[in-house]
């Protein structure tokens, strides 16, 4: 057995103690929270390391930022976890049932998934995050975050294992793969016998590599390519406004657009009038040869790649399109299926774009940036699911369970 | 482009048609009834060159049977489609929703999955059953189906194709792969640009295959290595009975059960008891050394291989546990997650067993052959999923589907 394979085994053992484990999930998860505070010292010294290797290895700012832990982000992870333990527990809730004509008692129940494995880039809130999500769903959990914040990971997981095994749960509830290279992702990927699912957090390409390579089912999370098709009836003030916050509040995050559709018929009014907004941000504009007719020299001619790239920074895509009809053609080709927009005042054109458009989230007249667990109302996430299968769009507690039948009978014979 | 992302290109326009297709796609299905009753001789020509072909390559009689078609087989086909259309159509569907504090008015409402593949052996009565249920649920699909039904395959493919074109729908709503090389699988495992699942239905070496090699989601149907065991507190005549039932009533599915595990302090009475009944059937038995010691040589030595083995046929593995929690730690590493069922008159023991059990379905003194949609009151199924994403348990309509999260707003910026 290897040592991937025994984390696994373990892994499993301990999820079979979880799924029955009730409210003692609740101790252990605010026996985390107190645990993150009162270790804080150690858990910052050894970010510190992380930083320090960060700083040689030579990680722009902005990684470095992404990595870099204070006493208020710790804070703010402990707080995370309260929340979680706060929300009601998914296990156990009845789904359905009833009594069919022979008499047996058939209801669907909510399980666990059992043990869940996530692969993460370098942000270290990530550990405990998402382990708090998956122990008050009753599962175990597997993690394997990036080598940059090796040590702050090892930290915050050696404390979310002892204050869990303090409120009487296996230990091995939350672990941590200790070896970082590519080796122990793809060992992972292969853990069939022990994980229910594995789900990566990150970058397209640690995405696309772990969609493509696992042999565990996977949850495909986070991709957007997201657009705003603004509509001939659009109302235009509402348009502009909306294309700057969904593409200037936060570019870097996947609910943020990356391409804009206009509708030709209004282009010459509307494109001026986005431009101006975002010009504020100075974002760059790439655009098809009818934009640029408008906007001018300014506008970087758009190529294929400009379609289909995910900026994640202050760039917009602009393409004017004669119709809908070409609008929803374009969708159909480039969106990642996360998030549509379409800006109109047209009742028919509503709700023909909304029951057309293939995507988690599909929105009339407002920004894309409400794709979130939180702004749904559905609690803290683990990501957004961009593909069809089992979770789409925030994936919440409910999203990291399963469900089974149970059959109460008196003796039945089929 | 190869044939397969042909195939795979064509399914998914028909697919994005299929979505907003209404209740034209019950027109396509009494279409399709019609056609494979006024079809019916054409079919059966072609279903003889299978039957021959089979013949000569020596194919059991067994296999042989269940491909065979006739007159009432082609009808209890046209009838199956029949009962689909008269189904509710669960598209549309809302299933959660309400106005968040900013405005927001968000519904999560069912869709269709889109494409579905389907990789299935000899039984050609697959071919319209499987479709049906996918293009109800609003799913183009692409069929393989095994070399030996191929003519009668594309006999019903071919007649299906024509009737969805006559009710409006897109001929490539159903499409049949024609090679069945072994390539042609590996094709469609790996067509995941196109395809959004796949459903494996056949034998265990099939889905293995499919589940180890696939690119595409797949969802693991109908393993059952299912167990029964027989409490300290249960009613014997009742175990016998459902012992009876479960292992004998129809040995080569997947809900039949496979091993029993006896509580030592009944297994003096309830061995001979059941052995009795089971006899009347010619059941093999294959027990522990216990099980020998009460019930003599006539009950073969059962090895490693016997707790593991779906036997599919007149055999059951026997055990005798010195308590229920060694029948749990038997069912936790030998159950293929299907059906499990303990027999007890114990309040305690039985919720135990439920809460503690880790399978589709969980019973309390009933056969585990009602694991099944009909018999659930869910209606036709396309399997018996043994997996805990996305669906566990009887796939029906409602297992084919997605869902998505439709956003009003009035300008919403966040």
């Amino acid at each position: 057995m290897t040592a991937m394979e025994q984390m696994g085994k373990r892994a499993k053992e301990a999820a079979a103690v979880l799924a029955v484990a009730g409210r003692k999930k609740n101790d252990a998860l605010l026996a985390i929270a107190q645990a993150l505070l009162s270790h804080s010292e150690e858990i910052l010294k050894e970010n510190q390391k992380d930083l320090e290797n960060g700083k040689n290895a030579g990680l722009t700012p902005s990684l470095l930022d992404r990595l870099a832990l204070s006493q208020e982000r710790i804070a703010a992870m402990a707080e995370g976890v309260r929340q979680v333990a706060a929300m009601p527990d998914p296990i156990g809730t009845v789904l359905s049932g009833g009594v069919r004509p022979n008499g047996l008692e058939i209801t669907k129940v909510r399980v666990p998934l059992g043990v869940i494995g996530i692969i993460f880039e370098a942000r270290p809130n990530v550990t405990s995050d998402a382990a708090a999500l998956c122990l008050k769903a009753g599962n175990a959990v597997i993690l394997r975050g990036g080598k940059e914040a090796i040590y702050s990971n090892l930290a915050i997981a050696g404390v979310m294992r002892e204050a869990v095994a303090q409120a009487g749960l296996p230990r091995d509830s939350v672990q941590l793969v200790e070896d970082t290279s590519r080796q122990s992702s793809v060992e992972l990927m292969e853990l069939t016998e022990y994980l229910d699912v594995l789900i990566p957090r990150g970058g397209a390409g640690l995405i696309k590599t772990v969609v493509e390579k696992s042999k565990v089912p996977v949850i495909e999370t986070g991709v957007g390519n997201c657009h705003v098709y603004i509509d001939s009836d659009a109302d235009l003030e509402m348009a502009a406004s909306v294309v700057y916050n969904a593409k200037t509040s936060r570019p870097s995050v996947c609910n943020a657009i990356e391409t804009i559709l206009v509708h030709e018929a209004v282009a010459e009014r509307f494109l001026p009038l986005v431009k101006k907004k975002l010009d504020e941000k100075k974002v760059e504009l790439h655009g098809d040869e009818k934009t640029r007719g408008i906007l001018g020299g300014c506008v970087i001619p758009a190529a294929e790649e400009d379609w289909v790239k995910e900026y994640l920074d202050y760039k917009l895509a602009v393409r004017v399109v004669p119709s809908m009809e070409e609008a929803l053609r374009h969708i159909a080709r480039y969106s990642s299926g996360h998030s549509e927009c379409i800006i109109t005042e047209n009742y028919q054109k509503a709700r023909e774009f909304t029951s057309r458009v293939d995507a988690a989230a599909v929105y009339v007249n407002a920004s894309t940036r409400f794709t979130d667990g939180g702004e749904f109302g559905l609690g803290a996430e683990i990501g957004i699911s961009t593909q069809k299968l089992h979770a789409r769009g925030p994936m919440g507690l409910n999203e990291l369970t399963s469900m089974k039948f149970i059959v109460l009978g008196s003796g039945q014979i089929r």
